[in-house]
């Protein structure tokens, strides 16, 4: 079974906005042994839509299309996929009384302009959209099988869970794939790449590397026979040569979750230079209440100095961005807080207010414990966003570390 | 002159990393009024990727192809260009050459399979890459123009920039093009779209619009003659029509930040469920510092009544996701932070947690002020991630209402 994807809008046409929905669609259906051949992107075009589509179909079995469906005269969807069919779009009564019985539960006033959704292609089947007000279907073209899905990441996910998926499980038994991604942290790609060698030229699967602030991300793919077996012998080799970089989660803050539930120990943060990320992050991570209890984003020096207690002589003395203030912080948060364990940062994320001894991209960590205090400094490239998430990674791989600790 | 891009890689066309160089290329070429109209995308497959390069030159002017130039066996791009023209690939000594003396300079041994870097498709011209290993180069194929460019963003930025867009508007002085984005929060698309009407249908512009987590963005695109003044006439038509909901800056973090500047005020924030994330967007915004002082990320009920005073009482009576609560915080955090506004939240993110009374995605917001504090109810759909960035938004919004005011 051949995967084509089309995505379509012009905000995303003109680089103006990220497509993450083809990228999704792509890595599920890897995962059931279905790979993607093509994808295409199409800007809010009619006949550009309605010849994607039929390209897509004369050369793909299944194929994906999202975006576009939205109520307004520039969604252009429903429109080009009849085009590509040549029929026309029809009103289906049963998708206005949804629509309106939906705008009723949510308070809000229907507007005329909303009956373009309850349009789709003649001879189409409906796809529900149980989180959002936009309707899929799903058409047949040139012997493919067309299905057509929100643009809002959250509605295209549960529409293709809920009906699209199902319905491509029950055509085509999987063949057999296997799929792991085994996530790293603390080295650079560079190191990963020598250790892992031999291992990234195997011919009988597909092994790769993707980076992401710090976490490098290993990827095995097999296809065929003894698809699990190859991958469970590839996954082992990979975890025994990268040891203690592979993260016990899916990401460095839910390994950290998952490290503090399984001590019971509790952790907070006092964040300058990440201002906030760090908790964001943390925060993230469903039913991480129980053993993240908060912080303090102190961005200001007076909020330091009240809600961290960091001596005043300190700030004067070393500047907001250095060692003894990250490692004052992290002591007053962690007391403050009433947490086993707190981490601190304190750095020049720019883009000014780099001096040359305390350059931008400078960061002072800091890791209070019931056993001492930790500090580390890094000095990172780039941006004050790639500044801003590297290091707060850095610091939850801190506490990380700490907890792996016998 | 119409546009396309088209991109190669297995990790990307598996969805497993992201590829932002065809978006930077229609960025970059939209500001000289260059549109793109396609963009495709390939795995590493030799027929895919000269179909997909017969296929671009057939529709469009110019075609701008990144990756599959590096020096393994799956960088099938030269030879899949090679394969669309109909000719070889040749080994070129100069390319070759250069390659030797580059390693040299590194002082890094050169492998035999670099050699696969020296050949380029008969005929085609070479794009210098002085920052990699990996050379470009340029074809004419079915009256289009077609240049490979290195997979490597930073490469691929200069290979374009110093090379191949000198070319592009040398062949063709730029026609005169427009961009605005006008970012609005406060209604949903819809109100928005009713609110614009026959704008939307201009046919002397393209209008359009964009949502990302309530925060509505209408953009407008010119071209040709005149296109600065006719722009400028429709962006008066959208402040005049949206009126208050037009933000002061491109997010609603950058616009609280601005009015807070304009006004002389300090802020501070008390998060329970966005959990830090409007500190981050608040801090994301360079110079933030002198008006965003910090705040409490108060996830945990004794970190409530600690550092924000949250009477223990309160919360046992209404619970932490309450109004008497999320008063008391906004007013603890005005307090301890010593700003002049506070903004505070405290919901149910999910997944877990909801009651029939307080269901997943209710959220109290309170905002203090010098002048008394206000708060206000919302219920949210979707998930987790969209509940807290959702709510994180409208917080902000509350905030640059408040000194919207006179």
């Amino acid at each position: 079974m051949t995967l084509e994807t089309i995505s379509t809008g012009d905000e995303i046409i003109r680089g103006h906005s990220t497509d993450t929905n083809a990228p999704w669609l792509a890595a599920r259906l890897g995962r059931e042994g279905i790979f993607r051949r093509f994808h295409t992107l199409v800007g809010d075009d009619l006949d550009g839509l309605a010849s994607a589509f039929r390209t897509a179909a004369d050369r793909s079995d299944l194929v994906l299309v999202t975006g576009g469906l939205g109520p307004t005269e520039d969604d252009w969807t429903r429109r080009a996929a009849a085009k590509a069919l040549g029929v026309g779009t029809v009103f289906r009564k049963d998708l206005w009384e949804a629509l309106v019985l939906r705008f009723a539960t949510l308070k809000r006033e229907i507007t005329e302009s909303q009956k373009l959704q309850a349009y789709i292609p003649e001879g189409a089947t409906v796809i529900p959209n149980r989180l959002g007000t936009a309707p899929g279907f799903s058409i047949e073209l040139s012997g493919a099988r067309l299905h057509f899905l929100s643009g809002v990441p959250r509605e295209m996910e549960v529409m293709f869970t809920e009906h699209v998926l199902p319905e491509i499980l029950a055509a085509r038994p999987p063949s057999a794939a296997d799929h792991r991604v085994i996530p790293t942290f603390g080295k650079a790609e560079a190191f990963v790449n020598d250790a892992l060698g031999d291992v990234l030229l195997r011919t009988d699967a597909s092994v790769g590397m993707t980076a992401d602030y710090g976490t490098i991300r290993v990827t095995i793919q097999t296809v065929g026979e003894g698809s699990a077996e190859r991958a469970d012998g590839i996954e082992r080799e990979v975890r025994l040569r990268l040891g203690g970089l592979v993260l016990e989660a899916e990401s460095v803050e839910a390994s950290v979750a998952t490290l503090l539930s399984r001590r019971g120990l509790t952790l907070g943060v006092a964040e300058s230079c990440t201002g906030g990320r760090i908790a964001t992050q943390l925060t993230g991570v469903p039913g991480v209440s129980a053993v993240f209890l908060g912080g303090v984003v102190a961005y200001d020096n007076g909020v330091k100095e009240r809600l961290l207690s960091v001596p005043r002589e300190l700030l004067l003395e070393h500047g907001a961005v250095s060692a003894p203030v990250a490692v004052a912080m992290a002591e007053g948060a962690r007391r403050v807080l009433g947490t086993d364990l707190a981490v601190a940062t304190t750095g020049i994320a720019g883009p000014t207010g780099g001096t040359p001894e305390k350059p931008v991209g400078i960061v002072h960590l800091a890791l209070a414990t019931p056993g001492g205090t930790e500090h580390r400094e890094v000095r990172l490239p780039g941006d004050r966003e790639f500044v801003r998430r590297f290091s707060a990674n850095i610091a939850l791989n801190l506490v990380r570390r700490w907890l792996r600790k016998p």
